[in-house]
């Protein structure tokens, strides 16, 4: 099929055309560029939500829950699970997201699972693509999740427009946040599992490191939501604030800024991959490994070989 | 003082020199190319040697333990301890290093941290420049060794021609390692805490998932030992199996391949982040925030922006 007429059946909510166009992309096919090129003028309506936290907090729960919360609103809803441990893609549930499967058979939710281990460029590279899909097909939020452990946490946060990051209390989490860097990160907090022990406690931990994180006057001051995501308590405040987030980000041009610095990420990124992929097609004395030679020869060294390298490009 | 200089006195062992040489190629300093030139004739007998492991393993004990063993050899030492975490480097001790101090006055032994955070190209692009430091400075062994928590395990790896992986008892470090790779990258595993309970599970363990993992006839085999290196028990046997692996890379030529196929990605590195600097430099049209802005108003997409940057460089 013509890739403008997928894109057409995407937009008309087709699921399998949004299958599709999602394999097109991720697999990097000859297609790739046609579709980048048909998808980008129907882009920039879905509000795209990242959710990050250390395994065991209940992201997959929480994310499952979250779709309710959204579709009883009557949104579109798309799911981005984002596994880059694994080396399998594809449209099939993974095996421990029993809970997704509540959304099998509800045409107003996309959900897609895809990795990133082996994958040229690892999800910088595929996943604002299928962002871009899932935003052309008309989702009106796109929740992108990691699944697994990971330090992914600061990229799926570079991919949205808001960045809700889960905890659960007595994880010491609070510690690890400020350490992973994902206080700066985070525009939601929410405390799942709140009927334990020690969700008061974290909350206000949370509240105290967050005080002291610089933010300008005017700025949005980020949540912080009690939940239990098995019970769904909670959980529609969490898409109250997602919203009220979304308002913020229009209002103050704050969404503008966002969309921009990752776009030239992005640009970047697929410009460097370009370069790369031709110092991989040079010859003769400017194929990398004959450089490599000469550097272990001590006959020049690595500035003055990487200097030939970008000379032949 | 001029390079030439610097890099003759660090030849013959002056410390400081090799200290100034290490914040030359850190900084990034103009004298940086010249530095690399001056250095790279001069390199290629020191043995790099990658010290990785979780935290609380005992790495800094066991990279301290390990200088006796070596220095009770008469080698010479260099010490790079990577602290990924931290925006400060220099000549001191890092606080939580006291053992490190026992050397401070060992004119033998060079030992140097190295912050990655905030520097441009981050560790792999520093790293290889002070490891040519300590190389040229007639360093027999380099240890490089992470300091703090981090995702660098690999990139310490593809420093290094040896990889030391230290798991302590108890830790499920066995699975954790199976999960982050380590145990394809590993060509030596030190048990340490090895007086505690459970050690030899954890050797079995490891064990039996080695046996699994694919290795070509005539291929080393990674040994396991057993340690306790606060009491330095265990740590001579290590330093021979660092030299046996030696041996065995430059017999078998993997070597030569691991040194060319870390150059290769040097250079590669270096070359990229040249070209990265020369689409910052771009005007006109071929902004990257013109493009952005283009990408983001539907007039062109990612794919057709990135073109326009390669093409301008």
């Amino acid at each position: 099929m013509p890739v403008a007429e997928l894109v057409e059946r995407a937009r008309a909510g087709e699921a399998r055309a949004v299958a599709r166009l999602i394999s097109l992309v991720e697999d990097r096919s000859p297609a790739l560029r046609e579709v980048s090129a048909a998808l980008t003028p129907h882009t920039g309506s879905a509000h795209i939500v990242g959710i990050t936290g250390s395994p065991g907090v209940g992201k997959s729960t929480s994310t499952s829950a979250l779709v309710n919360a959204l579709r009883a609103q009557g949104k579109r809803v798309g799911v981005l699970a984002v596994d880059p441990s694994s080396p399998f893609s594809g449209g099939a549930l993974l095996g421990d997201r029993v809970r997704m499967q509540d959304h099998a058979t509800d045409d107003g939710v996309y959900i897609r699972s895809m990795a990133s281990r082996g994958h040229l460029g690892g999800l910088s590279a595929s996943a604002p693509q299928a962002l871009r899909v899932l935003d052309a097909a008309g989702c009106d939020v796109v929740l992108v999740e990691t699944v697994g452990v990971g330090q992914s946490e600061v990229e799926i946060a570079g991919l949205a427009d808001t960045t809700l990051v889960l905890l659960a209390p007595g994880m010491g989490d609070g510690i690890q946040a400020a350490k992973a860097g994902i206080l700066e990160i985070g525009d939601l907090f929410v405390v799942n599992k709140a009927d334990r022990d020690g969700a008061e406690a974290t909350r206000r931990e949370l509240r105290s490191v967050i005080a002291m994180t610089d933010r300008a006057d005017g700025a949005w001051k980020p949540p912080i939501i009690l939940t239990v995501a098995t019970k769904g308590e909670g959980v529609d405040e969490v898409a109250e604030q997602i919203a009220a987030h979304r308002t913020h980000l229009g209002e103050s041009g704050e969404l503008r800024r966002r969309r921009l610095a990752r776009l030239r990420r992005e640009i970047e990124a697929l410009a460097l991959t370009e370069v790369q992929s031709r110092f991989a097609g040079l010859s003769g004395d400017a194929r990398l490994d004959t450089l490599a030679e000469q550097v272990l020869s001590g006959e020049t060294d690595p500035f003055a070989a990487a200097d030939t390298l970008v000379e032949h490009v």
